[in-house]
């Protein structure tokens, strides 16, 4: 008899991380938390708020058609709700919802996540009248991919530029900011903060190491690394955020460290992970030291759990 | 700014797959399904029913205590539905309620479950009036860990000899059944269904490995293999069930496999999981393969949403 947790198809599931300018105002948070959680299918699993930054984060996931609903309306009540004019904080943004990332969960592909960004951009521009720009893995140029290209000099850039500087034409809506200021939509994978440690006293090392691996200077590609000291005198750390493990899975990077150390006769003490890692990081280590041929994140019970009780 | 979904401290989650005497009468099974949905905080995730087998499996998932009231309302309400006097099926049963496995997910622990079984048993013997047998890792003697021994003679059996053989008394409830006959209330993990492919086409390389790797011949803890042969005569394989990988993990096996097989001049092809396996079964393999001070099934993405989702 096969038990009722038997492999089936698994459901695209995602995640989205809405970014809002508002971190005060307690009414008018729950309001934009609200208008998602009257969804059903969406599941607003966490709210992230600081003062200083004066920005909320949502968290939201399960199946596309209800994230990407729940998104739009969270969307439209900041909008009615937030002005940038009046907005102060010590992160950038350019609006009153900042940045929607589409995140793919379990085995859930990237196309879906770029599909869904482009659909609630679209809908964003036309319904809301906002401007939307695409980014990321959703991004139309190279010059969009990167979040910080996009909000730099923040919604009073533009505000004062956009409706004479070709280079701020939005991918959805018009080329003009009102008090919601504009959007950026995109999608990306989970980042991975992952530290190695080295059992040796010398910065220099962790330092030469992470620069040499580092994607900007030619390394491996997604892998953004630092050396740093750490508060026992006898280890350093190489620091990396892996901005994609498929593209370099997490099991290379070790090995290169690894390797890199080991010329200079320093042993690895240990890996360590800063929050969460996706079902598909871990599963990509097991595929390649077990030789598994197929092996997805689909294939563990805690994902294909998350797909039935989100889905 | 931290994520919204930064790491906090997580929540006991488990999942419960009873099974149930009955697979054809639809109405039967939607009430005792129902009966579990009932319970704000309970998940039935999954439902597998079975005419040969007469049989249906629920699979309840959250946290402890929603999940053992959902639980435990499914079971009275078999109770009041299915006479075991007059159920046939191929697959041996001592109840209308046949069996009770609570299975740890994420980073809970064995004695939650174990718990959870103990106070479960209690309340089907006290409330009900059910005779109940604790069994797996919540057995009160070795006799009482596997269920066949359980079940050896089945519900007929209970019902000729259970009020006279003091080898049948109960755990919790009456030493007698009526015709909801007995419930195995346990606790056990995840198994993992794992082969590895040998490049060879000697069966009897594969049967050897498989009886030197088992635990009843005083191999690995928690380890069942056999040797098969494949659909490509050029392969064999070594086919397990890990019962238990805390104490056998993943990479142990491949390793002992991949090292009698090179004695004998075979390389292993590849590693096969059938169905699914617990984060912390993938999670174990990386923590060794990368030496991970610290990583658990709750450091995964999906395993924490599980987490939220469920909690």
């Amino acid at each position: 008899m096969v038990s009722g947790t038997g492999v089936r198809a698994s459901r695209a599931l995602v995640e989205c991380v809405p970014n809002f300018s508002e971190g005060t105002r307690p009414e008018v948070m729950d309001a934009i938390q609200l208008a998602a959680e009257e969804v059903q299918g969406a599941r607003v699993l966490d709210r992230h708020a600081d003062a200083t930054h004066n920005r909320m984060v949502l968290t939201i996931a399960g199946t596309p058609g209800p994230v990407a609903e729940a998104v739009f309306r969270s969307v439209a009540r900041a909008a009615a709700l937030i002005d940038l004019n009046a907005h102060r904080g010590v992160h950038p943004r350019i609006g009153a919802t900042d940045v929607v990332p589409f995140v793919p969960l379990g085995a859930t592909s990237m196309q879906v996540c770029v599909e869904l960004a482009v659909r609630v951009g679209m809908r964003i521009g036309a319904e809301l009248d906002l401007p939307v720009y695409l980014y990321a893995d959703a991004a139309r140029s190279g010059g969009r991919r990167r979040l910080p290209d996009i909000r730099k000099g923040e919604y009073e850039r533009l505000k004062a530029s956009m409706g004479v500087d070709p280079a701020l034409a939005p991918d959805f809506g018009p080329a003009r900011v009102g008090p919601a200021g504009a959007t950026a939509v995109g999608a990306r994978r989970p980042l991975v903060a992952y530290n190695v440690t080295l059992a040796s006293s010398n910065l220099g090392l962790a330092r030469a190491i992470a620069r040499d691996i580092r994607e900007s200077n030619g390394g491996l590609p997604a892998v953004q690394a630092r050396g740093f000291a750490t508060g026992d005198p006898n280890v350093v750390q190489v620091s990396m955020n892996l901005l994609d493990t498929r593209r370099t899975p997490m099991s290379l990077v070790f090995e290169r460290i690894r390797e890199a150390a080991a010329r200079q006769g320093v042993a690895v003490l240990e890996s360590e992970l800063v929050g969460l890692a996706p079902a598909e990081a871990v599963v990509d280590v097991a595929r390649q030291s077990l030789q598994f041929g197929q092996l997805t994140a689909s294939s563990v019970l805690e994902t294909h759990l998350l797909e039935q009780a989100l889905g």
